[in-house]
């Protein structure tokens, strides 16, 4: 039952209440033992803050519940690949994996030639279509 | 009197303040119209929070000042050149100046490949030396 694809339904959804804010829909949880320690959605408009990106969040927010900076034996699921300044941050965490839901070609941290901590794996495409469809809708409405 | 320098001695300023705190030193300054409009320094371990790098704190604090997640017409001056997770917010806040004190030749962004955005002009150099000597002072101490 707890699969990958189980979880990134859970960091989907968090894309789907970031769609319905009229923001980016990007969603994020991260995972310790089969337990959600941290789920978050893109809210740069909403708190004007360009550094509010749902890894961000879910970041600071799984540290404090584990009551440590790093976030060890965690799994982020993302629904979109991590920009820069993301794949930073995860890589400070030395967190143990990423699962990515849809590549970001253009923005994402993969084709700028970065990886992240040399501890974390990186998994990519799993529901990728859904991922992928959710974002290019909310910039077709903005059109 | 408000030249770069000015400034500088401003974000070392902080630096000091993070050292006293026993954090790495860094500290930084965002400027407007040549009024500080934020100012902070690295607290990832008080607040147990790999995100809460100097940079970051202040570009939350700045757009928090201003009304507005854009950083137009500001300039950051910061003691040590911003990592992967920092030049990526920087690149997303679209800051209009980056002075930077020291170089920092293994985490820095320079040495990644990266750039920040378009618009930004990036300075490097200023009190260079007492920005390096504040981290190797730090770390010499831990040893």
């Amino acid at each position: 039952m707890f699969n990958d694809e189980y979880f990134m339904r859970m960091a989907f959804q968090e894309a789907q209440l970031a769609f319905e804010k009229d923001e980016v829909p990007i969603g994020c949880v991260i995972v310790s033992n089969d337990r959600i320690i941290a789920k978050s959605h893109n809210l740069t408009e909403t708190l004007n803050d360009v550094t509010a990106h749902a890894e961000m969040q879910a970041i600071t927010s799984g540290a404090n519940y584990l009551g440590g900076k790093y976030l060890q034996n965690c799994t982020m699921y993302v629904t979109l690949e991590p920009c820069v300044m993301c794949a930073g941050a995860l890589s400070w965490s030395q967190i143990t994996k990423v699962v990515i839901g849809a590549r970001d070609e253009q923005r994402g941290f993969i084709n700028k030639g970065l990886s992240l901590h040399p501890k974390t794996e990186v998994v990519t495409g799993i529901m990728e279509n859904e991922c992928s469809t959710i974002v290019k809708d909310f910039f077709r409405n903005k059109r």
